[in-house]
């Protein structure tokens, strides 16, 4: 457990993201005493990455609604040293302090407690070609204004995303919302790799329908320019070259650890930052949150690794709060998401049936299809709920829902069975609301978890 | 507890809409030798009373729309016999028999087993000239078909609903997208008042900027006929003469109760039949299920008389289970009940203030407003939820939420928290699901947890 922080002592905080700027905050709110340094390496703080397709296929209309806070605010309401440009190389726990590149000189800062929250870097595969123009990955401020500026310069009539995972697939609307033929290429045989295949299904008939062209079990060998040499023109998959005007690599993201490792932090079997429940690391008075480092999931009781905007919110408060004197726990994760492909509304929390799998909890599953409004109500469609629970006790493991509408927030009354500890059975007898605008008499969950109950008994 | 049926056994049940026909329905799921007889006093069974505002208001379009599913379905395909304007009026418990009124004939019916499913009664206050034509209840679907033709015909520019309740509003709405001057006359001083008058105060502002004029702490003297004599053309409110083309009374239903008093069973103190947790009365061979009846609170334990859809379905499963030999129990109930006023979702669930201080339980309460999307995301909109939670433990009592979008469903969020006795605490750690379209990266209903977790410790 951290030491508590000297009066006027100093809190240095690595990453100005969503993790690192709650954890300054929340310390600033607590202690407004200390002093609390920002180191980040970009220019941009406290933006909104899961908005960036929206802000690339014209959704968002403009770049400043990507900025949750400016850095001005953090620095004069909550006189929070930001220092941008600040790329933070080595840490040095014994002496407490960490040297950063900034400007072209490179610093010293020393640290009373030191929160890391370097986030994830996007994957980008060392494929022949990959340095082209005109290929990008998705993760900063400025890839997505890079990516918008090549659109908007004109010329993309086709595009190709490496990789269906869910920022694939919202990069993949984007672009065909600007017009181009969109191709996605996934090395595994479904995208949506964390839903069930019986669920991204579903997903796929959607994106076909859309005119998105799927290549899957397909593994890209490298990139080829166009004629003009500078540009990416070809995607080679396998033995087919695929015409295109630019390429997004959206293939995963992978901890940013590469601080904390010359610090001697260890880092869990994920690969990610190793902390406990109060965000510790290996070094008592160094916390880390959010995407480089690993959390609990509620489910399995396991260290996991699943980077989520949610997750590095709540993390960096309690780090925030924990790195100067407080003593709060992190109820760790269930992997609950949601995401818009195109028309549809997926969501997901807990574990997949595949994910019960791999962690050996026996399992069962039950698929139904309802409407999200009553039948006598216009404008419903239907819902797909997936409910995979455990043998026996009938224990609540996961959900997965796909819909037009109703599945975004309905996913978060199962995560909340989960925390709970809730079986199917329990789930079937909670009294949820009804009107025909909005939902069945018999609530898809309710259906859903009436049919797991059965099964349980059969 | 009622007796196993005895193999070709005779199940009586008295009523045919949502709960009788879920008892029936379910009986013959488990029993495919028992006979199964359903006395219904109205033409109609099975059909949808909370979609008749939509019907008259024209968004849902056919009648047929409103029948879940018809008579001869469940004659033929679940071999019920159902029995259309019999009204049961006597019922023999010694003789296990019931009397009813056909076609001007009386006929006795015995039973094995018996389940009451007689519903609600629209109160229709004795005041001077309520026989006047033009003035209407909704309860059955020939009230709604009353109305619906009432308006059709022409000539209402200007309508009267006295009673300010979900119903109320819901017809309000209805006939002000007929094109009708509507005035809302509510004896009390707020509407909806299950509401706290804070959120039924939003409601309010929505119904003033809809063109809906406003009567609260009025009461209803009587009604005066138009020139021509026989329709309704005045109500009188106070000292004042409103001149109106039609009314609706929306004061409020009483449980159906008759048949089972003049079988001497047992009323509860809400004036409801008191049940068991299996839904048996105070006759072994006598259930009941739905609005005639009383359910368990899940907050407080106490015996409460809501009446609703979902619950009456609910409840009707169980008693048409257990009359035939089962013995399942119901959880009891929440009196989770959402409504679409206008633009606005209104959802509830567990405790108001006003019912936590009618019930004796200390407790406080939070009230928030937060988008209902990422601030980047075009269309939010702000979400009014409020949170009541007992003093001390902060256990959750009850929610509110007022908002364009994310009501309805949320709402179960909190109802499921209910159920599995959480605290504002344990609910403020689930992991709830985040996208910009669909939820700000804190939802709502985190942050209102997050206050009320505040408040606790203050």
């Amino acid at each position: 457990m951290p030491a508590t922080m000297r009066e006027g002592g100093r809190l240095v905080v690595v990453g100005g993201d969503a993790a690192g700027m709650s954890a300054a905050s929340r310390a600033r709110r607590m202690r407004p005493d200390i002093e609390i340094v920002v180191l980040e390496k970009s220019h941009d703080v406290s933006y909104s990455a899961c908005a960036m397709p929206y802000y690339i296929g014209g959704v968002v209309g403009s770049r400043s609604d990507l900025i949750a806070r400016t850095v001005e605010s953090f620095r004069t309401e909550r006189r929070i040293d930001v220092r941008l440009g600040a790329e933070a190389v080595e840490l040095d726990c014994r002496r407490r302090r960490v040297r950063y590149l900034a400007a072209g000189t490179t610093e010293w800062v020393e640290y009373d407690s030191l929160v890391i929250a370097t986030g994830a870097r996007p994957v980008r595969p060392p494929l022949p070609g990959v340095e082209l123009d005109g290929i990008f990955v998705l993760r900063a401020l400025t890839d997505g204004d890079a990516i918008k500026a090549f659109v908007d310069s004109g010329g993309v009539e086709r595009a190709v995303v490496v990789g269906g995972g869910y920022v694939g697939l919202e990069v993949a609307e984007a672009l065909v919302m600007r017009g181009a033929e969109v191709t996605v290429v996934e090395l595994l045989s479904t995208v949506l790799s964390s839903y069930d295949a019986d669920m991204s299904a579903v997903v796929e008939k959607e994106l076909l329908a859309k005119g998105v062209i799927l290549r899957k079990d397909a593994r890209v060998e490298g990139f080829e320019p166009a004629s003009d040499g500078a540009r990416v023109g070809y995607v080679v998959v396998g033995a087919q070259r695929l015409r295109t005007d630019m390429v997004v690599l959206a293939s995963g993201v992978r901890p940013e650890t590469s601080l904390a490792e010359t610090g001697g932090i260890e880092l869990g079997p994920t690969g990610a930052i190793r902390v406990d429940a109060r965000q510790v690391t290996s070094e008592p008075a160094v916390l880390a949150a959010g995407d480089c480092c690993e959390a609990t999931h509620v489910v399995t009781g396991k260290q996991v690794w699943i980077p989520l905007g949610t997750t590095a919110n709540k993390q960096g408060r309690i780090a925030g709060h924990n790195a100067v004197g407080g003593s709060e726990k992190f109820s760790g994760v269930a992997g609950t998401n949601v995401t818009k492909i195109f028309d549809l509304e997926v969501a997901q929390t807990g574990l997949s049936e595949v994910g019960a799998e791999r962690v050996g909890i026996p399992h069962e599953a039950v698929r139904i299809t309802a409407l999200s409004r009553a039948h006598s109500y216009p404008g419903g469609s239907p819902l797909v709920v997936k409910l995979v629970f455990e043998s026996g006790t009938g224990r609540l493991l996961g959900a997965q829902m796909v819909g037009r509408e109703g599945a975004a927030k309905r996913i978060d009354v199962v995560a909340t069975a989960i925390y709970a500890g809730m079986s199917v059975g329990d789930l079937a007898r909670v009294d949820m609301s009804y009107a025909p605008p909005f939902a069945p008499v018999w609530d898809p969950v309710l259906v859903a978890a009436g049919q797991a109950v059965k099964r349980l008994r059969s």
